[in-house]
């Protein structure tokens, strides 16, 4: 079955506006990405809105949670600004079920010659199809559950919350 | 534990000769696509050879088994030249166990602005973190178990060879 | 003798700043440009300052301007915010002679893939060789004389202020 | 009046053949590149061939003549492989006279990232309007005349026959 793309924004999709020098969203280039990546999985792109993820109202979480529920893929990525990409991931946590859903996004805009992008579109990809049913991030050549993801403000890198405690005493 | 990456040269790494017009293999631009991806997870990067896989020959493909044996990782990637990344894929299958690796590679070179490297990279990246132990080509958004790939050398895309059943058969 | 280049900032050095998400500068890209020019003519590159061009202060152009005038050199490029580039030219033009100073810049920052920054780089380093003495602006592959320049606003496109008149009609 | 540019192939505009892995023509990158460069002078583009001008024979540079005869514009840049370009920029010299002719090209294909090409189609543009009927050819950032100009097949760099006489001995 393939797999459904939403696009929400986010730095991914920025470009440079030349005439007043900001920054600005046009059209998703995931379209040019897919094409450029050479992928054989049927891959389907739907653009839900084009926004800076610290404008994402509960309004269009809410668009995202039923577009994800009413999709007839069971495999969903979602492009998404970096801000608030955690927050998103848990609301749709508890509101959609049976499907392996992966946010991922940029640090830098596609269309930056430095961008980290690309290399992240292929890292969702290739987890939306191997990781189990649930809510997912995918930043920093990670995956991170939903319930243990944060974006560290001053770095710029995707963190777990809690860090997985490796000798669980028992006893005590 | 780091994940290992094991550089063999192939499209992926190679670069254009101004003094003569030919391709050639300089260095390996893999350190340059580790620090623009932002990855966290540990990576370790050797070059063990820099060639066309054409060229690879059974003496080139046993110190690739050698190093994926001594290597301390049980998480390895090979960038390795399309043409016979499934021969060598096959070697490494009855030769190396209990070790998650992943060969991949380019069908444009990464110092092209068309290439799919970097998005190859991602892939790679991803399953070798969640496939279990066992030998996989990671090509066009996919990947393939090593004793089930070929690329399709008219269309430069990598396939099964034996397609799986769809419907089992019933009654027996 | 060499070239000298002088940097002031504007669109053409802008980077992206992947920790909040806006514009800035960080250093010249000029040095970069230079070697992948693979120019012989000898180039000079000094930074001046790295601002927006919105920014400048009558102040930046009399450095701008003593800076031109002790320069050993004779031919000189200015890189330059797009914004207020006609206003430079023309502080310059009345307080440097016997020069060719050439102001040029970008629309879309040298690190963006669409950029016109390094074809602009080109055409000013050839009309700093082959026009005379004066003060030029060169953007949209054209050169335009101090005093009859301004960018226009709305289409981002350079143009003349007075059309030169083609057939000057005498004794009608 | 519209400047003309004659597309004659060389590395400017190679391709990477995915398939074969060889380097090959498909279509010109200039159009391309006029869009990018924001270019206002009127510029009429015509692929006349698309050869490696290693591959040039006299018929090819007999055609080129033609067309800078016949075309009607005065300003004319030629885009030419860089190893036969002194040999074409010498037939042309003895054949079309009243009109300024740069020949100009890359050292790396414009579709790598690392390419001249942009920078020079730059210093070119800017050559044809400025420089007074003659044969030239345009690289590394200068232009030379037709009859002191060679490529240096070490070092990939253009450069003069004759060197100027700084000081011509007077009276001796």
């Amino acid at each position: 079955m393939a797999i459904r793309i939403f696009i929400t924004g986010g730095t991914f999709d920025k470009e440079y506006n030349e005439i007043n020098g900001q920054l600005f969203f046009k059209e998703t280039h995931l379209p040019e990405m897919i094409t450029r990546s050479r992928v054989t999985p049927e891959v389907e792109v739907t653009t839900l809105m084009m926004i800076d993820s610290l404008d994402m109202k509960s309004g269009d979480r809410e668009l995202i949670v039923n577009q994800c529920n009413n999709a007839k893929e069971d495999k969903i990525i979602i492009t998404h600004g970096t801000d608030t990409m955690a927050v998103t991931a848990s609301v749709l946590a508890g509101k959609v079920e049976g499907k392996t859903i992966i946010l991922t996004g940029a640090m830098i805009p596609y269309k930056f010659g430095s961008s980290d992008g690309f290399f992240n579109l292929g890292c969702a990809l290739a987890f939306v199809q191997t990781l189990p049913a649930g809510v997912y991030v995918s930043m920093n050549g990670r995956y991170f559950t939903w319930d243990n993801v944060r974006k560290n403000r001053e770095t710029g890198i995707f963190e777990e919350i809690f860090q997985a405690t490796p000798h669980t005493s028992h006893g005590s």
